[in-house]
């Protein structure tokens, strides 16, 4: 089965193209683990991620299709940090979850795809890391150094989502610069490269990075990447809506999926949930409004 | 001592401006390691790399002035992966050896503090990795997204190259976008960031890659960036040369180092070194003619 099949599969199981983000901040988790994911001793901190990803996983399965583990925050960890993520990544896939590594990588040539294989091929022979279903990938080192993540992609029935038009507000600096903007010149290219790589259900696996804070740029890179899924984070936390995600999405309610990350994981600090006693009933409940809220705005 | 400092200084005690780079590819291991390196297991191939690596810095170390280690290729070992990395990051800097991690990370604001901690202050805590003196950074996200690298780097005295330019054939399909092109403009900013950040030497902390391929180009990059370091990868093996590399130097030798990683990691397979028997004095010849035509070529 495709990735993009495998992915919307899991959107209509769940009715809602609802993401998890796992951004392991150990300052925000949850009393239970929040002492020892501090620790000065990264693998008694590796442990804690462990842990509470294991619980978290398990409690978000209903809400979500896929979770997004953030590499950076497991990376923090070091080598006891990476075989957290590479446990979270098996407990997810486990689950039925649609992972997306958010690794963000970038490379030339065959260090790209070193990059590729160990995250969506398993590493050396396959033994190394359990593989993510998507990566993200940063486009900037141009189209010959881009190639060897699609081959991956192609190879692995895996999925890629390129960096166009990323969600933090000095997105445009760079991604906005020369006519047409540089971000439409890399929608080109993305939609480029998949073409030839759709499945079952028409999408490819392929698809593209557009923050969920920028509603009144979605139907253009809709337009621009007509069968290239898109990852739209920044909802929650960084201000995104579900209004106005609509033009993502396609009839059937595929084409897009939305990533919370700090909105579900610090939901168990809000003071409006404090009468839930527990940091499971609290995180249960924004995925609640977050799935409710995604079916409100897509009309589901 | 600022960056800038430590790295010219080594450059000077080393007579070159040389940069090893560290791109393990099993495949291509000296004998003595090759088999172990590829094993399926990734525990047995990390504890290669290491013996590897600690018996390459050692021969090198006279050499060099710097060493390059290229992230993808240990991540493709996982967690043991992560561990022979930081073993070699250790070791080359027991051996007063500059250190730029080659990780070419890039993301929003706490994720690339994140990445920062990583890489230049140990990870959480100080105790997760051995910091690196230098990261490499991917700049397509813009300034608010590059801003916690450049601060990181501020308050560890630690180093920057952003990419500008790279070495790749197809560099120019986005990094020539637009006019001016996309690469000068992020130089522009390159130079503003590391404006306030120049130490003893009139250089700054914070530099800049472009590729050894690019000789044309750098007197433009140079200009653009009068006190950036930069990173010129592309030497050797992938065509880069000496001659045309000058621009990039000052007076006094100062001002870039010049990376070779395939020209010195493969040498042991060369024909022409044949004769000499053992990898080690192969690999030490390559690493003699580097310097010796970076010297000719820098008027040394």
């Amino acid at each position: 089965m495709g990735f993009a099949e495998r992915l919307f599969t899991r959107v209509e199981e769940k009715g809602s193209p609802a993401m998890l983000g796992l951004d392991p901040r150990p300052d925000h988790f949850p009393e239970p683990f929040r002492a020892r994911a501090r620790s000065a001793d990264p693998e008694v901190a590796a442990e804690a991620f462990r842990a509470f990803h294991r619980e978290l996983l398990e409690l978000a399965a209903p809400y979500v299709a896929a979770v997004k583990p953030q590499v950076a925050f497991f990376e923090r960890l070091g080598a006891p940090g990476l075989a957290a993520l590479a446990d979270a990544v098996a407990h997810a896939r486990a689950l039925d979850l649609v992972v997306v590594v958010d690794a963000k990588r970038g490379d030339i040539g065959s260090t790209a795809a070193a990059y590729a294989e160990a995250w969506l091929a398993g590493g050396q022979a396959g033994a190394a890391l359990p593989p993510g279903d998507a990566l993200t990938v940063n486009p900037y080192l141009g189209e010959d150094a881009c190639a060897p993540f699609v081959e991956a992609a192609r190879s692995r029935d895996a999925g890629l989502f390129f960096l166009v038009k990323t969600s933090n507000p000095g997105a445009g600096l760079f991604q906005d610069h020369g006519e047409p903007p540089l971000a439409e010149v890399v929608a080109e290219r993305v939609a480029a490269w998949g073409r030839e790589l759709r499945d079952e259900t028409g999408w490819s696996s392929i698809g593209a990075v557009v923050g969920a804070t920028r509603p009144d740029e979605l139907a253009r890179f809709r337009a621009l990447m007509p069968h290239a899924p898109l990852l739209l984070p920044g909802y929650g936390f960084q201000g995104g809506s579900a209004d106005g995600l609509a033009a993502a999405f396609d009839e059937l309610g595929r084409g897009a999926i939305v990533n919370s990350s700090r909105g579900i994981l610090h939901a168990h600090e809000r003071d409006d949930l404090a009468h839930l006693p527990d940091w499971k009933d609290r995180t249960r409940r924004a995925l609640e409004e977050m799935r409710d809220d995604l079916r409100a705005a897509l009309g589901r």
